[in-house]
């Protein structure tokens, strides 16, 4: 199933993309996608419905984020082995993890807004994993129970602030609009592999990030279980899990970054498309 | 006035120490104290509640978070002058900054639980700010407007996930249980300075860090200003603002870490205390 939150003037309401590609209002059956109704059986809920029976929606969607009121943004950095390579990295012994402020969440189309000042914003897709059913101390082997779905994100990253703001990598990933997800949140029964997926960005129609999933040093289920070792994953969790080669820090002969009217676009296999414009605060 | 939230059979419901010292129940006026009724002025609401008319609450109180569905837990790095001369670092240029998981958040006086295996656990009393109206690219001195109030917070911390997981801070500062906040919520009208507060920690009886205020390297004006022109602050956020010296990493001729059954006693001056029983996980 592809879930969807969308925007209406009356508010944000769920949807889905049946077989056939047709997207369908589900507000009659629920209320929100969000951290509470995840947890609370709503995928459950949702096999029961009629999917041919839904009020089709016609004309462009407005795509909220594709889960509300996410607990935590949790972050992998330095996951695919020929990004490390790229870089001249040693992979990590553990999974790098860093946080992204919820507040910087915003829908799959949304514009991306370069905070006022900013020179080093850059792009990063990455796998989502959205948790759905509370995990703590789990194995490797159990890890994969746990998640609902999947979606793209974007993690945007400034990485002046990033590196050189005296903190922790946090500042440059959380400022406002700096963190895309969607259109769609993947129920997990449709994506049969999370770990042989191609993942690309392009920015003004070139393609700068090419991958695939199998290249990740931590697999998925691996972070999940790390993770879960250290806090309790919830429902409505997001973890986002690395990014392929490609990103603009990396740029040869010298680093490429976003600037005002820029657009990225992002695609993971079976995952839909992202298209950000970039538009600097003033 | 004094804003907490407790336990009842029925749920949490919110409540008030007035100015007699007593305790009552506020669930009349105000459904609860969260980020969201921060932002729709719960706080002036309040202000025309005949507190004498307030039904009292008897008996121990169980105490909630102080405020509930917290947005993001933000917190600063060395903040302190003294605690900065301690370990002889350098001050930073800006306020460090690091994320703490929402997931962490638990009452002022529940056990703080400490992960398998966990060997360098470490407390650290700071001074809590919770914005109370939207900031973003605000200054110095415009920053204080923004704030609701201030609390304790413990911000709990296992050095060895800190510090040798291979990550950012977040992974020894994100565990369940590592972030007690309140008892209360103290509105910013109660505290007349909050550079000039009295802290302290106790473990086990003995005091082991004892600070004030007025040795933050950056104040919380200037703290609040510093990030609201990386993100938004919203209704709610908490920023735990630093620690003085006196934590169990810097203890001589070497470190102090909790175990089982060890009670950490937290006060801050106007604020309240904090008290919990530290459990081990197996």
């Amino acid at each position: 199933m592809k879930l969807f939150r969308y925007r209406t003037p009356e508010g944000v309401r769920p949807g889905l993309i049946d077989a056939q590609g047709v997207a369908r209002d589900l507000s009659g059956h629920v209320a929100d996608v969000t951290s509470e109704t995840l947890g609370a059986s709503v995928l459950e809920t949702l096999q029961t419905v009629d999917q041919s029976a839904l009020p089709e929606l016609t004309g462009p969607i407005d795509y909220a984020p594709c889960v509300g009121a996410i607990g935590k943004f949790l972050c992998i950095g330095l996951n695919y082995s020929d990004h490390a390579e790229e870089v001249g990295a040693t992979p990590p012994e553990h999974p790098i993890l860093f946080m992204k402020a919820n507040s910087a969440i915003v829908g799959a189309n949304d514009d991306v807004r370069l905070p006022r000042g900013s020179k080093a914003s850059d792009w990063e897709v990455e796998l989502g994993v959205v948790i759905g059913k509370a995990a703590k101390y789990v194995s490797v082997e159990e890890a994969l129970d746990h998640v609902a779905g999947y979606c793209i994100v974007n993690d945007v990253s400034e990485r002046d602030y990033q590196l050189h703001l005296t903190g922790q990598w946090t500042k440059g990933k959380s400022c406002d609009t700096f963190g895309p997800i969607g259109p769609w949140l993947v129920t997990a029964d449709e994506v049969s592999d999370p770990q042989d997926l191609a993942l690309s960005c392009d920015v003004n129609g070139t393609r700068m990030q090419t991958g695939n999933t199998n290249k990740m040093i931590f697999s998925v289920a691996e972070v999940i279980s790390h993770l879960s070792q250290l806090m309790t994953l919830h429902p409505g969790d997001i973890i986002a899990t690395g990014t392929p080669p490609g990103v603009g820090m990396g740029q040869k002969p010298e680093p490429v970054y976003l600037k005002d009217g820029d657009v990225m676009e992002l695609e993971i296999q079976g995952l839909g498309k992202q298209r950000q414009v970039v538009r600097a605060d003033d």
